[in-house]
C-alpha cells in the first residue's frame, strides 16, 4: 500500500473552508459523548445539531452538511432512526460517517453494526480493533478501547474500504485514512485523548464536518484527524492530567489557524 | 413599546433570594446538555433534578420549586412526560419555563412546540429565530443557532406574549423580558458562550429558579439574563477559549454575589 | 458499632491493585452524568463502558470487572435491563453496586429501588437521606441531595447491611463503609463536590472498580471513597469554584500515586 504524508496546504485549506462555511452536522451519537461532541465541533469552527425523533431526523439530514451515525450506546428505536438518517443523507448526497463502537466485542452489536455498511458510509472511522473486526480479521477490543496498534490495521482498513467503497479511517498513534490501495497518514496527538471519554466519538463528528468542506473524503478525514491530534499535542503541554486536557483540547481547536499547518512536516 | 433597563438594586435582591431559598428546579431537557443545566443551577445556587419518567415526574413536578420543559431533542414519549408536568406545575402553582429549541426549523417541531403553548408557560425563552418563529414572523435559524439579532425578535416577543399571555424571553446580544407593552433588558455577556453547547439551555434553567424566588415573572427572567451575562463577560476575560470558558463561567456564576450587581449601571 | 479508619497501606495497595489490572466496569447510570462517570473511571485508572440495550448488557455484565446501577433517572425499560445486568453479575461471580438516587422522595421511585435487594448487590452506596430511606428509618431529602449527615445514618447502615447482606457506604463529611457490626471510616474531602452533578454517582462507580481488584468489599468501597475524598481535597486547594474544581477533581484523580496515602494519618 502507498502511504503519503498529507500535505500542509491541504491541511490549512480545508480549516480555512470549516471556518469559513461553518457546516452543520447532525449528530446520531451515544448517550455519553453528545456534550464533548457538541463542545468540539463548536470550538473547531462546524455547528453541531443532534435531532433524534424517527418524526423529524431523516428530514433534517436532509438539509444538513453531513451526518454523525455512531452506534456506542445503540438500542432498536434509535438503530432504526440511524437507518433512516444514513438512508436520507445517501438520498439526497450528503456525506456520513459510520463510527462503529466497539465492533468486535459483543454479537448483536456487529449484527446491527455490519447492516450499516449496506447504507453505504462516506467515512468509516475507528480504532484499530474495530478495523480489524469489521473487516473480518480482529479479536475484538476491551470494551470500547483498542487493543491493537492502528499500523497493525492498515491491511484491514485497505480490505474494508475495497468491501464497501468508504474511506476507512483507522485512528490510533498514527492516524490513516485508506481507499483503496491508497493511504493518507498523520501521526502526533497525545495518548491522553484517551482518558477523556468522547475524543474519539467526537472525532468521528469532525470527519463529517470536514467532508463537507472538502473534494475528497480522503482528505475531509485526515484533516479532522490532523487538527484533532494537533489540538491534543497543544493541549497535553498545558495540562496535568486529563480533566485540564479536556478544556486545552477545545481550546486549542478554537485557537489553531490554517496557517499554522504551514511551515513544518506535516 | 417602552423599554427599560432592570435596577441593580433588584438584580441584587434576586440574587440573594436565589442564595437563601436554594430553589428546586424540576429540568425536562435535552439529551446534550443534562449535565451544563444541572452544574450551572448549582453553580449558581440553585438545586437541579431530572426526573423523566411518566410515573414520577408530573408528582415530582407539585413539590419543585419551578419546572423547565426544554424540547431540543423531542420524542414522542418525552414529550407526553412534559405535557403532564407542564399541566401539574399550572395545576400546583409552580412557574414553568418553555425553551422551544429550534423552533421554526422543522414541521413536526414547530407542531409539538406550539402544544406547549396550551399549556400556558410562565415564561418563553429563546433566542430570535425562535421567537420570531413561534410568533408566526420568521424565516427559522440554523439547526439550533439564531440568525437574527434579539432587537429584531422584540416586536414577535411582544405578539408571542399577548397571545400566550406567558412572558417572553429573547436573548442575544442583548436579553429581553417582554410582558405585552412593557421590556426589561439587559446587555453585556460574550459572544464565546455560543460556542459552548447548553449555555442558552441552561439560561431557560436559570429563568426557572429565579421565578421561584422572584413576584413577577419579567424580574424574575431578567434576573437570570443579568446574572448569566455577568458570568460570561467574567469568564471571557478570564479564558483562552471554549473549553476554558465553560469552567470560568461555572466559576463565576458561583462566586458573583449580591453587592456586586450595585454601584454601577445595570 | 465498631468504627475504625483505613490503614494508609490498605489504601496504597488497593490504588496499586486498580491501576495494574485496570478493570472494566459496565455502567448503567442515570442520563444526567453518563460523561463525568466515564471521566472519572478513566482518570482513576480503570474502564468505563456504558452498554444499554436489553440485546447486550447482560451479557456484558458476564464479561466486565464490576457493574455500577444507579437509578438516577428511572424508566420501566431501563429498570428491566438493570434487572437483567444485575442478575448477570450474580450469575456471573461479578460484583455489582446500587445506587439508589433519591430513595425516600417519591414513592414509585422506593418501589423500584426496593425491587433491587432482591438482586443481592455486594454494595449499597448512598448518602444519608438515601440510606436512611432505604433502611425505612428516614424522612427523604430534597431531591437528589441529603438533608442528613452521614453520621446519623450509621445505624440506618447497619440495618441495611444486615437485611441485604450487602456493605452498605453511606457519604457525606465522613465515609462510612459498613457490614454488620463492622464499620470502616474515612474523613476529609470538599463541600464543593456536592456543586458538581455526578461526584457521588461517579464514586458509585469508583467503588465498582475497586471491587474489582480488592478482595473485601469494605475495603474496596472505602478505597474509592478514600481516592475520591484526597482528589477532591487537592481539587479545593486549586481551585476557585464548582467549574474548575471539576477538572482539578478529574486531575487529581489521575495524579493520585498509591505511595501518596503512605506516610500520613488516614
Amino acid at each position: 500500500m502507498q502511504i503519503t504524508p498529507i500535505s500542509p496546504e491541504c491541511l490549512a485549506h480545508s480549516l480555512e473552508n470549516l471556518r469559513k462555511s461553518r457546516p452543520l452536522v447532525h449528530c446520531l451519537t451515544n448517550e455519553v459523548v453528545q456534550e464533548i461532541t457538541a463542545n468540539v465541533l463548536l470550538a473547531a469552527g462546524a455547528s453541531p445539531a443532534m435531532v433524534v425523533a424517527a418524526e423529524e431526523a431523516p428530514g433534517f439530514t436532509a438539509v444538513a452538511s453531513g451526518l454523525l451515525v455512531n452506534v456506542g450506546t445503540p438500542t432498536p428505536d434509535r438503530l432504526a432512526v440511524m437507518h433512516s438518517c444514513a438512508r436520507s443523507a445517501r438520498e439526497h448526497g450528503r456525506p456520513w460517517v459510520l463510527d462503529p463502537v466497539a465492533a468486535g466485542g459483543m454479537p448483536w452489536r456487529d449484527e446491527q453494526i455490519r447492516s450499516f455498511l449496506d447504507d453505504s458510509p462516506t467515512v468509516i472511522r475507528g480504532n484499530a480493533s474495530e478495523i480489524l473486526a469489521l473487516a473480518g480479521l480482529g479479536s475484538g477490543g476491551k470494551g470500547v478501547d483498542s487493543t491493537d496498534s492502528s499500523d497493525a490495521a492498515l491491511e484491514a482498513a485497505r480490505v474494508l474500504s475495497e468491501k464497501t467503497g468508504a474511506v476507512v479511517c483507522v485512528t490510533g498513534e498514527t492516524d490513516y485514512a485508506v481507499k483503496g490501495d491508497r493511504a493518507v497518514s498523520i501521526s502526533g496527538g497525545s495518548e491522553m485523548a484517551t482518558l477523556v471519554v468522547g475524543t474519539g466519538c467526537s472525532l468521528s463528528a469532525l470527519v463529517a464536518a470536514f467532508l463537507a468542506v472538502t473534494d475528497d473524503a480522503v482528505t475531509g478525514a485526515i484533516s479532522a484527524c490532523a487538527l484533532a491530534k494537533r489540538a491534543a499535542q497543544i493541549a497535553r503541554g498545558r495540562s496535568r492530567g486529563p480533566g485540564s486536557f479536556h478544556n486545552e483540547y477545545l481550546d486549542a481547536l478554537y485557537q489553531i489557524q490554517p496557517a499554522d499547518f504551514l511551515g513544518e512536516e506535516a
